[in-house]
Order: structure tokens, then sequence, then C-alpha cells
């Protein structure tokens, strides 16, 4: 029998800022950060302490107050049976979820729901490890009714009931096998937000776009919303540079109101973009209605800032989306991805994940290729957003080649870091942040 | 000239839930608590250093992220001049809402944005103190004009412009001299919510609301939505205490689902609910939409718990609720309660403040004032919640009497606690919590 022995929880910080690498219309100067998690054991793998790998993606300032969100969780878990924990994961989601005193820092929202997100992603990551596979083929190898049983349905059965969502799964049983082989040969389509940073200049664009196209990539992203003039040309310098099969889809990160929004798509409309991402408040479900309405047929899309599974439902019962964005880190852990998952398909819009950061990219595929396998079936209409930054960093760097993600191999959920990189970008204290003083 | 020298946050706690005092269907045994704020300056008035204070509430577990969230915002006061601080706090305001990097951790939401609320608040208490006026002399001083320039309209503004605000404050200038001189007169309505906790059983609701009456009060609220049996029970014992002319409302804490809800309340409306309060998730605005519709004609109410001005707005678009319950410490401070008042005012819905917990009554006031004052210009149909605990570590108590709120007459936004509560609460070294261990 073995047990939570700590939550041990590090300030790592990158200074992506210094690069422009990841600047769009409402974050000009991020520094790519991360609370990082890790659940001891005292459970003995192959001479090593067992420990289960995760992380809350911040953009640098607030990382502090996430990582005091996480320590606050400690003792909810210290001392737990780690096979009563990983046999059933739901049952700390749904502890920490419903706690009656945490409940009012959100509830379901904000930094303290991230931190349930990474602590319960943090026992993921040990079951991943002690049943020696990836996440995505321990959420693939799980019955339908496992599988419901993970997810609360609170707020959301309204849209789908757990019966509907047995049934969804159970109809996805056939070809199981023959997608984990489809997957494993072929990986899943990736498209990279890497050629269109709002900092970058028209010829950096020009280059990155050749360069993806290059690389297989069939879709592409160009951040937008700071200047209507420079969008439409960075978007001309990237169609010409793309060729016209290759989508391109624009992303304002929330930069507009609902009527601005759209008057501003109206102007690029004529450049055919694929989708608008976060072109409003991530709260307004209405807004995002209306906007659809005005700019079709381009998509809407958003999610990366979706705060929990209820404002998902009724941006899907709203439809006011063409494309659910999960997050790896946004929402309470891969339990509640599942519940958002489920209500897509119960939809029926595809999930094309939020990704970049740090770990997101190692983390979010998961979730797509258990959609695959699972629950969608499908991989049309669905692309993995990829960002070629900080995966040096990770013990399994994610493989994304001819613009396809890669099926992971590695046990876990992907958010585990080389203790290198920890230490050396520890904040305030790692050499990297110590000599950058002046 | 003065600055601003540091941000003290103080955890403080009150271990209510021995008592029971404060249990729902939702928070079984709360302890109330405050990230206490004090905003130090150099600025010396009466041969003391002049101070804003201000208090982040929760209920226990938490409070020390709470307390961190503030902490995290002190780089970007200390050291401000205090006039040019308190001559526009809106701009304040505007740059921690907006900071590129810490909206990552909401946006606008959550513990980071409870926290800049606290900051923007005691920026408020320090320019109240400066002028010698509790705040809602301050803001029914300020002009229509004045008072539009303290709003962010961002993602509000389908809803509400500048220019409808300005014109709904300035229609409402005529009356305001009148309307001071009647509030200092009868003071404002209050409800009680301390004749119904969940915790309490038949015989202590019955005494409790019969005190009530003769103490004036004209409506009152229980909570219900753990047993509908009990629920329907101590509804009928406070009904026969209270008479047939006394409003009872009840309060679910986001107990139900949204069919649950219907469900429930179909149960309860044979006795005459005035409100239904929180019947599902704050962020389900479909789903109240859905229940109103089924209820009617009682009355769906929220607001503890909503986050920020846009999920208002669409509550007041989708004709999701008829009444709107701001909370002096949910969102981002006095600013954008202003942006919810005038949401309210647009859309012709009263305002009945949420209050109780540590200090809630004695901040909220002032907002319910101001809007009879400047912008509703009426107490038809709104009443401020009242609940009578915890007001005797306050500088200065709300005056509750005769079932209504009477004017605070101290400088301030009604925050500041007393030296002795901060030390004997102190959390977790204060002589009551060390007393505590066993």
């Amino acid at each position: 029998m073995s047990r939570i022995t700590a939550l041990d929880v590090i300030d790592v910080r990158f200074p992506t800022s210094r690069t422009l690498d990841g600047s769009d219309a409402m974050n000009p100067e991020p520094d790519y950060s991360a609370a990082y998690v890790v659940m001891r054991t005292d459970h003995t793998a192959d001479d090593n302490d067992l420990a289960g790998y995760s992380l809350l993606f911040t953009t640098g300032r607030g990382n502090d107050v996430a990582c005091a969100a996480v320590r606050s969780l400690a003792p909810y878990v210290v001392g737990r049976d780690v096979a009563t924990l990983i046999g059933d994961v739901g049952v700390l989601a749904r502890e920490l979820t419903w706690d009656g005193q945490l409940r009012w820092l959100g509830p379901e929202k904000g930094v303290m729901h991230m931190a349930i997100g990474a602590v319960v992603n943090a026992a993921w990551d040990l079951r991943c490890r002690i049943d020696a596979k990836p996440l995505w083929r321990v959420l693939a190898s799980m019955s339908p009714a496992e599988i419901v049983q993970q997810v609360d349905f609170t707020y959301i059965d309204d849209a789908v009931t757990p019966a509907e969502a047995l049934a969804m799964l159970q109809a996805a049983e056939a070809g199981r096998a023959e997608r984990v082989d489809a997957l494993l040969e072929h990986g899943l389509p990736a498209y990279t937000t890497s050629a269109g940073w709002l900092g970058y200049d028209d010829a950096k664009v020009d280059r990155l776009v050749r360069l993806a196209v290059a690389d297989g990539f069939t879709m592409m992203k160009l951040k937008v919303g700071a200047d209507i003039e420079s969008d439409i040309r960075r978007l001309r310098v990237a169609r010409a540079a793309a060729g016209e099969d290759v989508r391109i889809a624009v992303d304002a990160n929330q930069r507009w109101g609902v009527d601005a929004a759209i008057e501003w798509m109206r102007q690029l409309a004529d450049l055919s973009p694929y989708w608008i991402e976060e072109p409003t408040s991530p709260d307004d479900i209405l807004g995002h209605r209306a906007i659809r309405d005005a700019v079709a047929p381009i998509k809407v899309a958003t999610g990366e800032h979706v705060q929990n599974r209820v404002i998902f439902k009724q941006l899907l019962q709203a439809g006011a989306i063409d494309v659910v964005q999960i997050d790896a880190c946004r929402v309470g852990g891969v339990n509640e991805n599942l519940a958002i998952l489920l209500l897509a398909a119960k939809f029926g819009v595809p999930v094309c994940p939020h990704a970049g950061g740090v770990g997101l990219c190692e983390m979010v595929q998961h979730l797509a290729m258990f959609d695959f396998i699972a629950l969608s079936g499908s991989s049309d209409g669905r692309w993995i957003e990829y960002v070629d930054h900080l995966h040096e960093h990770f013990a399994e760097p994610v493989v994304v080649a001819n613009g396809r993600y890669h099926a992971p191999k590695n046990p876990g959920i992907g958010a585990q870091m080389l203790d290198r990189s920890i230490v050396e970008y520890g904040f305030p204290n790692g050499p990297v942040w110590a000599t950058m003083q002046s």
C-alpha cells in the first residue's frame, strides 16, 4: 500500500517576451510560465519513487498566485492511498470542485479552478505511469461506462445526460482498434500558429508561411486585431505565400466588442479566413452567436479561455460557435475536458484543441486522440494547434511531422519537464532570471 | 505630494462553522473570512498616516490564495502618487484588468479578479477619506460625465453605450438633493436572511421570523435546496409566523440543474415565494432564462457569484432574471459595479444587493444608496440583504433599524475593521485559531 507523500509546486518561467514569440493583440509581451506540480508518492517502481507530473500554464505575472492556489490543495491529497486515488480520479475531481469553502473562489472558474485541474491532472499522470500507458491509451482503453463515471453532469444534464453520453461512447466502440492503428500510423492533423504572431513583420510571416507549407501543414493561423491595415496586409502576404488550398484562420484574442468584431471581420472577409478565433470575451455567449450570424460562412471558434463546461454548454446550445477549442490547463482537468468533449459530440461540433504555451501541445494531444479513437471517431475538420517552441524542456516532446501530431509513447499525460529546465528557469532564483536583473 | 508606501494583506477568519450561521445547501460549514487590505500612504492627516481599507470576502479555505492574489498586485500600486490615483481610480482599474500577463488567470473572473476588485476598492476608500465623505456621497456627488468616465464599456457597449449611460445619469440629476434628504431621514429597505439558514430547526425559524417582523422587516429569505419536505415545512413555518403581507424569498445557492430547479420550484409554488435566488450555476444564462419562463410569476434572482459585467449583460439581454444582486467583493471593484448598475438601469431591472458574510453589508449599502440617489431614483422593489452577524468587528457597523439601512456617515467604503478583531481572528496565528488547535 502506497500513499501520496507531498504535492510540490515550482514556479517556472521562460522569458519569451524578449523575442515576441507568442505576441498577440491582448498579450503583447507574454513570459510563458508554469506552476509545475509534482504529486509525490512512496510507491517505488524501478528503484524510483513514483510521482505524478502536471502543470498549470500562465503567461508570466500571476504564476506565483497559481502556485499558491495549487499549494492550498496539498491537504486534500497528501496522505491519500494511491490505488484508491487512481482507481477513480473522478472522486478527487468532485471533492475539490464541490468543496463548500473553496467553491466561493469560483465557482469553477479562474485560478482556483485551474489549480484544481492541475491537481486532478497530476492524479491522471500517476494513473498513466502505474498503468504504463500514455493518457490517450488509458482513456481509449476505458469502457464507455467507466468514462461516463468520470464525468460530472451537474449543470449540463439539460444538454447531455449520462445515458446519452453512454450511447455515444458505445456507438463509437466499433472501430476503436482500427482507429488506434490509424493514429499510430498517420497521427492526427495539426495546424501551426508559429507563422503569424502579431509581433512578426511581413518578411518573417512570408518566410514562415512558406516553411510551414513545406513542412506539410494544410492549415495555419494568424493573429489579428491590433490594426486593420496591418491585418489585411499580413493576411495577403500569408495567402500569397500559402496558396489557395491552405486554410488560414485568424485569431483576435478577445480584442473586440460584438459590433467591432463584426465590422472588422467584414473587412477581412474577402481574404477568406477559415475561422475567427476569440472575436470577443469568452464569457459572451450571446455575443458569439451574434457574431457568428453576421460573419458566416467564416466559422467562429473559442475555448482557450472558456472557464468550464457550463459556458461550453451554452455556446453549443445557442449555436454560437463552429469549433470547440479545449485547453489542457483551463478547466478542472481531464474529467471536465471529457464532459466538454461529450457536449461537443452531442452537438456535432468539431474539437480543435488550443495549444502552444508551455506543455499545452504535449498535454492536449492526448485528449484529441481519445476523441478520435473513442468518441467522435473522425479527424474531419479537426486540427490540433501547434506552436514550435519550448518543447525541448519536456521529457517527451511532441512529435509533429508532415503537418501531423504523432502519438506519444511514454506513460503519462505529457507534462513532465526536464529537471535541468526546472532549475534553470525557476523564478525568481534560477540562473536565467537571476542573471537578468540589471 | 504623497505616495502609496505599501499594500498590506492580512488573513482574517471567523469560525462561523461552529454555529451554522451562514449554512446553506452548498456551504454547509462556512468560516466567514476576509483577505483584509490596507493601502498605506505617507499622506499625514490628523497626525496619522492615511490609508485605504478594503477586503475580499471568502468562506474559509482559499482565503490564503485570495491573500496571495492581492499581494501579487502590490507592485502595481506601491510608489504611485496618491493625488493622481484617487483623481481617477478608473485608470488603476483598467490597468489591472487589462494587464496582458495577469489577464490569463481570468480573464475578469475568479480569485485574481476579486483581488483586483479589492485593490480598486482600497483606492476608493482612500479617495473617500481624503474627500472626508462616505462612498455613497462621493459617488452621488460626481457629475454624470465623471461617473461614465469611471466605467469600462468594453464587451458591454452592445447593450449600453457611454452616451446612453450619460443620458440615464443626467435624467436622474433632477431630484438628487431630495433623495439625499429622503435617504438621510428614512434610509433604504432591507430584507433579512438571518431567520432562514438551512441549519436552523423549525422552532428557531419560527422564533426568528417573528422577531424579524417585530423588527420591522417586510421581506425575508429562507435557504432551500437540500430536502424538499424540509423546505416545504420550513416555508410553511415561516409563512405562518410572518403573515401574508411579508415577502418571503428562497435561495438555493446553485444547488440544482435547470430541470431540477423547475421541478423543485413547482413544489414550492403554492407557498408563493417572492423570488428564487441562485437556482443553478451563476454561469448558466440560458438556464436561468428557461427557469424564469417555467416558474413565473415567481421572480428569478442571481448575482453574488456572477463574475463580471459580461455575464450580467447577458442575463439582462436574455431576459433571464428579474432581480440583479450585486456584490461588493465579487467583481472588479466599485468601477465594475457602476457598469452593472448602469446595465440594470438600462434594462429596467431592480438591484437588490447581496450582503452578509464579513463586511458585505457595510460595503454594498453605499452602491445601493448611489443607485437610489443618482441612477434608478427609486427604492420600489429594492431591498438590501441584511444578515445580523460580525458587524461588531467594523469601525462603522451598519445601522439597520425598523427594517431599513440607515446611511453611513464616516468617510470610506465601509470596510475598515477594528485592529483588535484583526489580531484576534488572524489566521492561523491569532488567539482564536491558536487556541482551537486540539
